[in-house]
């Protein structure tokens, strides 16, 4: 038995066989071909045909995965009408006569490394984007049949260096129990694709990984990131045993979901859901979300060659609110920039991006994306309850500066004689260290703030949370983030304002006692914690958390302080096991 | 009379005629040859003959610039000697049937677009030296002659879009009064080489400063990153009087450079200099530094191809060491990752290199560098007043770890009969918020804190400092990093350790009586300020200054801070005017 560490990328635990995914290496010797405009053509209509291929797999794509899903064949077939790649591979052909087949390997394999070669891990994605769609040019040239990787028959972990999406949509899913990668990161398109479909996945395991028979047995745990090779019977009980546990509990906390999350000394805290979508805003009420404390608007923005209208922004917000009825929802501002970008946007790349100009940053100097955005926002909170959040605050004039602009939008639409919301509730992210320690000055700005421990902890900490170097820096458990958390909540109840928190520790249950003991007022984590959290949320008292609370902040390290939760709140260190 | 904002690049001010440095385009045509090796010969030698002009330039560049200036041309040398380069150069020859000096001019292109492309700023840096070799070979396959911008005459501010190494070394820097470059950022060449000179330089004041004719006015203020157009008259005698009030100032604090930094009210504060070199060392001594309260120690590991040994390192800082006999000298231990890069040490690329694995971080995990310089450390620290200084620490056990290494070290050089500093003191920059949340718990594990403001405010503020576009926000004056600095010193005070301040804040004169007012024990700044820092000190009352800066506290804009102080302590306001 050996464990390995990788990075989570998907929450869950499975044990299965392993399914090696092998990708087939396409050989293509260098030959001199005399006839060179013959080739040329042999090349365009590859192209097309793989064109054709790409457009059916997006159709394929659409109807069983996101949309954003999908959109990755859209940039695909953009890639094959990138007039540069293709005039490379033509003038290649025709000044060193060699055949269309060694010609595309080439090239692609060129401006794959040159995108690889960036630091940019937008860029660096893109390269596995690029060979992709050579590679699939180059099956069509050689008459290689597509991956036929399929002869997957029974439930497994797909084990592979890292999948692209090609290699992802042909896959039968619902054989599909884990995913396990060598490479890639928890923002890779195999992270990405697992957490929509609730998959566990550990990304970033290493090479060891890649060297198991397909067959074996291996467990995997998504949520610590680990991956146990060769298991033993006991390992395999016992993870058996966590497996039923869990889904005992969910089953459990699932038939409370939608009562209130009200403490053994009547303190009712306020459960909602981090969301994206209109699914996420289904599957919110479903789970027993009593809100949304968190509308991601970038969905909106990604995988598109230009700008959503106000008044696409605005049918996208109201289809949201309108799931929602009267119950609460804080929409945040557009937060790109950082590992976020967006081509159509003109942004400039910044060498350390989580620190560049990014979020309301980059909204206050481009009035042409963030007006759209606030006149479609306060159109569509129009009787609803809508609340808007700006991200990435520093200091107080940013804040002055942000409701200056949501105010012009204001007078604008009532100017047109558009129906426009009127007294909803501004916040911020409290995200930056520097909001934390002005957040006395911070409060007299707005009606609430939303704690963004996943920024913050990174920029407290100075680790970058992609980095799996500093990935140990990277807890929100250490002290400095509980501290600065106390400050947070403090400064903006000394203001009677009240504070909700929409980052990754919000849905952990190993935090929930220490939160409450803080005095935070609101927990919004993605729907399908919502449940546990109530649950936990109800079989805890207040008052005695607050010391709970002030032992933890005077502990040293997160290890100590996850210890010192499960010695003082047994119930949870048995949730979490 | 009209001001354009850049970036400053080299403090002081300046009034002078323009000088245009214009770089002459080298115009090839494409053209068909029939003996490629005719070509390729002729692009040999033009090699050799400019391998010949380098190793010349170098000389020159040796005797009247810093060694580091000098090694760019060692960088221009491997540049001609890189096979891939050349192989493509050769290649495109052969296979285009063009002449060797269109090969190279759009070899040289292609390269240098590569690198310019990629988001990390030292490869950014390395497309101009590319091009800079590239039009070098190519001028002397043309036939042109070496750049003869050198029709400077009298005493001029050089405008430029940016300035490769090889175009100022060839410049009569006794003619030059100021730098004005339209591009360029605080860490290129330009503003590098004027730091090393003391000239005012303004970097990324933009195109229009490109449009000024030669012989034309402007003034230049390297210290606010200002350029003055066409100004006018009386802004011309405003600006002269500056510059004498600045000289008037120093010659006085000169005159007492080297007595005590007594306050009014009896309080002595220590002021001590930021250095990197030998040089620095007695530029220390000079302007009155009592000893050093940052030794940088990059320099020893910067443009080499491979690590400097222990005894490379000890025979370097065994000879700063006994420049300051028994005044005290911080060494810290290496800081690189982030914006240095040192090809040898084979480190990878970091998306956010800022909050990466960098510093400390790094020095953990690479015993094979953190070793050999702590070794060296305490063998030179014998007899003399050595402390040692760990960068980049975020939490309690990361400096437990270092001094285990330290221990190790120490006891390794004991087990060998080495002598080696005993009771030698350990302190740690506090340059993370989390470090200065967790002020408490580190002033247990350390002697002795030194506060790196530049860092600091870069982490709290979530602010790129050399990212012109959120240069606003990465401003040390803030209330959170200022608060942050209250919240360092009094935890390090309550365990009775001293604290220092080795970043910018320290040297800047508005600043100096809040820190004075915050109870900050030593400043430490480049040798240059220090003569002015001592002499505000000696006028001001440590006891009033505890008030004054509780007031700033609660300020909110560096503006609001810096106004205020200047109002509080009139004398100042005149000195920085």
């Amino acid at each position: 038995m050996k464990t390995l560490s990788g990075i989570p990328a998907s929450r869950g635990i499975c044990i299965g066989p392993v399914f090696q995914f092998l990708r087939q290496e396409l050989i293509v010797a260098e030959c001199k071909v005399d006839d060179s405009q013959k080739e040329i053509k042999r090349l365009e209509e590859a192209i097309q045909i793989a064109k054709d291929q790409i457009s059916s797999i997006y159709e394929k794509a659409l109807t069983e995965a996101s949309k954003a899903d999908a959109e990755i064949f859209q940039a695909h077939l953009m890639i094959l009408e990138d007039p540069e790649l293709l005039s490379e591979v033509k003038k290649k052909i025709e000044t060193e006569h060699c055949s269309a087949d060694f010609a595309m390997k080439e090239t692609a394999q060129t401006f794959s490394n040159m995108m690889a070669a960036m630091a940019d891990e937008y860029f660096a994605a893109r390269a596995t984007d690029i060979m992709d769609v050579g590679n699939r040019v180059l099956r069509i040239l050689l008459g290689v049949a597509e991956s036929p990787t399929a002869s997957l028959k029974a439930p497994s972990i797909i084990v592979a260096d890292d999948l692209t999406p090609s290699d992802t949509v042909l896959l039968d899913k619902s054989l599909v129990v884990g995913f396990c990668t060598a490479r890639g990161s928890a923002t890779s398109h195999t992270a990405i694709l697992a957490r929509g479909l609730g998959i566990p996945a550990v990304s970033g395991a290493g090479d060891e990984v890649l060297a198991q028979t397909t067959g074996s047995t291996m467990i995997l745990d998504g949520t610590k990131g680990q991956v146990i090779l060769s298991p033993t019977e006991n390992a395999i009980q016992d993870y058996e045993k966590r497996i039923e546990t869990a889904k005992t509990m969910r089953d459990a906390s699932m038939k409370h979901a939608h009562e209130a999350a009200l403490t053994l000394d009547g303190r009712q805290v306020e459960v909602v859901a981090n969301i994206g979508n209109v699914e996420g805003a289904h599957s919110s009420v479903q789970n027993g979300a009593e809100g949304v404390g968190l509308l991601r608007t970038e969905f909106l923005y990604l995988e598109r060659s230009t700008l959503p209208t106000e008044e696409e922004q605005y049918q996208a917000y109201r289809a949201i609110l309108d799931v929602f009825g009267q119950m609460p929802v804080v929409l945040r501002t557009l937060d790109v920039g950082g590992d976020k970008e967006i081509p159509y946007m003109g942004l400039e790349a910044e060498s350390n991006s989580f620190l560049g100009q990014r979020a309301l940053r980059l909204c206050l100097v481009r009035p042409d994306i963030f007006k759209p955005q606030l006149r479609a926002a306060l159109r569509a909170g129009v009787d609803r309850n809508l609340k808007i959040m700006f991200p990435m605050v520093a200091t107080a004039s940013e804040v002055r500066d942000a409701r200056k602009v949501l105010e012009e939008c204001r007078a604008e639409l009532r100017a047109e004689g558009k129906p426009c919301a009127e007294n909803i509730e501004i916040g911020i992210m409290v995200e930056i260290p520097s909001a934390a320690v002005v957040a006395d000055q911070l409060a007299k700005e707005v009606d609430f703030f939303s704690i963004g421990t996943n920024d913050l902890c990174q920029y407290t900490m100075a680790a970058d949370r992609t980095n799996p170097k500093v990935a140990s820096l990277s807890n929100a458990f250490y002290p400095a983030v509980l501290r600065l958390i106390k400050m947070i909540i403090d400064a903006a109840h000394a203001e009677d304002k009240w504070v909700g928190m929409c980052g990754e520790l919000a849905g952990e249950p190993l935090a929930t006692p220490i939160l409450l003991g803080l005095g935070l007022d609101e927990f919004s984590m993605s729907p399908p914690m919502v449940p546990t959290v109530k649950q936990i949320l109800r079989s805890l008292n207040a008052e005695e958390m607050k010391a709970l609370a002030d032992k933890v902040l005077q502990l040293e390290t997160p290890q100590e302080i996850q210890e010192f939760v499960k010695e003082q709140v047994p119930f949870i260190a048995e949730l979490v096991s």
